[in-house]
């Protein structure tokens, strides 16, 4: 069987920002900005050191409601309060001119019309940087913030979201032909009436008839991202997706789920090139091993019993695990109907490795399940190159544990070392996120943004 | 009876920006970027002269859909082309340090939810500058982008509007105390719980729970804004708006508007002081009266009869007005479901003045109905000053007909006339929408947003 792996020689970087960082108790570092969640200055200089580091793109994740609000202690995580990621990335657009920008937007409780006009925006004032992370809520406690009662089944989410995506692609695709914007002031012409089509779109879940008012960008339309792991979102991947931000455990993990995806393509018309496959991994560095596991340990010693609760939280299926000891054994629990695919990756884990409870929630305290690495620079960059050589990666969504902290040793240990294994550019070569990710341009026009 | 007039000296002006400018044309001007409609170089050039100027605030219209899709040339329209407001805006927060951010989003279709954390967003990271111009969709053909094959009728539109309004005034008065942040990092507590407590709204329209995830911002909450002129936009107003952008064409008519609806805040225990009423008006400025004309005149002959009647057609009510003589007088309108308010204008003003189709369209060709001045900087003054001084308004809200052209004079000789008068603000005195337009902050605590 053919045995699939990056087509390129330089490996794609994301960065996945996160207020203080992505371990809970990043915050209460003495470097960190307090308020770093919601502080615009905050992620205005992270974007920037993202930028002179040459990532091809910051991205965020979402949640259109306080977490766990009720259930556990929410005035002890950060990520309680957050600002809305388009929002976000359209001030950063400004701020930076090269790296791509990719915001978390659910097609569970958005009009498909209103998020195509709004990433469409956001690709063209950026000069085409926008990415789009399409998500079901896999959070239960959205649903009350919408009129609902219930918050809908998976099966459900990922039959809209499947409609939702079709809709908007269809939408940025309301633009065609060559010459389509004259800009003629003398003849009195925008742009010719053919260029512009409506999408008449009858569905199951919407009805949208178009055309969509935002032309095309530089890079065509936004890249589409996605990030389930659960057969449905596979498969979903594989149909639409131009990136997939995956979570693995280990490398026999990740090489499986790759190789499945990429051959999932064939039986869309797509080539294994036209899907970027990028692991999570959040990396602690030091200038030796030991140096990494005392920043390490430094965050592990401030995770509260409450806080590291309050993490396992959404994967219980229900269960209060403040119920059960902390130094005993994980208890079966019930199936969640909202992160399927998280909640297996975490149980698996747990299991394979014997872990408490206390165990399990420090040991994703830092990644929250992703793949988290200690070790010195030379070690990191090693096992990245293994994953990105041998069929697992065609690159990674960096998650910095704690950003004041980490993002240094990343961009000047880390990223120096990829870059002398030839891994990693050593700066851009193109303006739009496409061409970071080494992704096809689709076929649009593209409006003359600068023309005076 | 008591008459009503500003409680301030200055005059507040916002600056309303619309592509290449208000009037239809203004694009096919020489110096007009014909791209301007979704040219973000442009619109941050325009931004940075209005902040330089002292405007109040900038201000941004919108659409959900191609307006006259398949019924009037779109192709020669710059209109039928636009960014999504609240991205624009969210890009110019960083262009810029103090002018107020208006957008305008539609209640009739979007969720309370998403809206009140969009604008929460834009709040706090602009420091306090947002504002919310809360409409109801009058656009017909937007209902086909959101699965609907009717526009809800007007009095549906406004209940739920109504509804909507409570639901995000309620998201952004989740948070209260006045130590509501203590941002500990050694308790490891970033907020008091008894600081946020849910909305648990259930309405004819909505149940929205809350709470939201976004803190309040400099300025409590963005400030919101209502453009109504019907009898049902009138109350709205009274009741929940802190600023109405007016459309008049006489002083008789903005007098009795501006007592109407300040003589309706008192039923809801409002103070004349607390909802500011702005005008539209489209001021022509040239160093003579005869420059000025001239500058009128270009523009109006650059109207083609098709661009011309596709003004017309929203308040056509269906009436397809190519099949009468451009010559002769305008025919009795069908009443439309959608722009009552603006539609009785505009066949007011025709009538009152006998207008021709061909003279009503030229005659909003520059500014759709709103009040337009042709003269010098001196007799504009004089214009303004006589409304703001008599119990007209507040302040206007500035419609330049063409930026590249009359931005100049405006700043350099309309303002300068202001300020000599003592009518208008040399500097900022505040650094937020509230502080410019003299509005009360509301009892919400102030997230530490600058601490490190």
């Amino acid at each position: 069987m053919t045995q699939f792996r990056s087509s390129r020689s330089e490996m794609s970087l994301g960065l996945f920002l996160l207020g203080a960082g992505h371990h809970i108790a990043a915050w209460r570092l003495p470097e960190a900005p307090p308020n770093a969640a919601v502080s615009f200055p905050h992620y205005q200089a992270i974007a920037a050191e993202a930028e002179a580091a040459k990532f091809d793109a910051i991205f965020f994740a979402d949640s259109a409601s306080v977490r766990d609000f009720g259930i556990s202690p929410i005035d002890r995580d950060e990520r309680s309060i957050r600002l809305e990621p388009l929002t976000l990335l359209s001030a950063l657009a400004v701020s930076t001119d090269r790296i791509g920008l990719i915001a978390t937007a659910s097609t569970t409780y958005n009009e498909p019309y209103n998020l195509a006009r709004r990433f469409a925006s956001l690709d063209l004032l950026s000069g085409g940087r926008a990415g789009w992370n399409l998500v079901t809520s896999a959070n239960a406690q959205d649903g009350p913030n919408f009129s609902l009662e219930a918050h809908p089944e998976h099966g459900v989410r990922y039959d809209r979201a499947h409609e939702f995506e079709e809709v908007v692609r269809g939408l940025w695709h309301s633009w065609e032909g060559e010459d389509a914007f004259p800009l003629d002031k003398t003849g009195g012409q925008i742009f010719r009436p053919e260029a512009l089509h409506p999408l008449n779109h009858k569905g199951a879940h919407f009805a949208v008839r178009g055309p969509l008012s935002v032309p095309p960008s530089a890079q065509g339309h936004p890249v589409i991202i996605q990030a389930g792991a659960s057969e449905a979102g596979r498969d979903t991947a594989a149909r639409t997706a131009e990136v997939v931000f995956a979570a693995h455990q280990s490398f026999d993990e990740a090489f499986a789920f790759y190789q499945d995806v990429k051959r999932r393509l064939a039986a869309y018309g797509r080539a294994p090139e036209d899907l970027k496959i990028l692991p999570g991994v959040s990396p602690f560095i030091g200038r030796t091993r030991a140096e990494a596991q005392a920043s390490f340990d430094e965050l592990q010693d401030l995770v509260t019993p409450e806080v590291g609760l309050k993490l396992l939280q959404p994967f219980a299926g229900g269960l209060d695990l403040r119920d059960y000891d902390l130094d005993g054994p994980l208890p079966d629990l019930p199936v969640t109907t909202n992160a399927i695919g998280r909640q297996k990756l975490l149980v698996d884990l747990a299991r394979r490795e014997n872990l408490t409870i206390r165990q399990l929630y420090l040991h994703i305290a830092g990644a929250r399940g992703h793949w988290q690495l200690i070790g010195t620079a030379s070690e990191i960059a090693g096992e990245l190159e293994h994953y990105f050589k041998n069929g697992a990666a065609d690159g990674f969504n960096i998650m910095p544990p704690a950003l004041q902290r980490s993002l240094g040793p990343i961009t000047e240990l880390l990223l120096p070392e990829l870059r002398r294994r030839g891994l990693f550019r050593k700066d851009y070569t193109g303006t739009t996120l496409r061409e970071h990710l080494g992704l096809r341009r689709p076929d649009l026009p593209a409006f003359p943004q600068f023309a005076a």
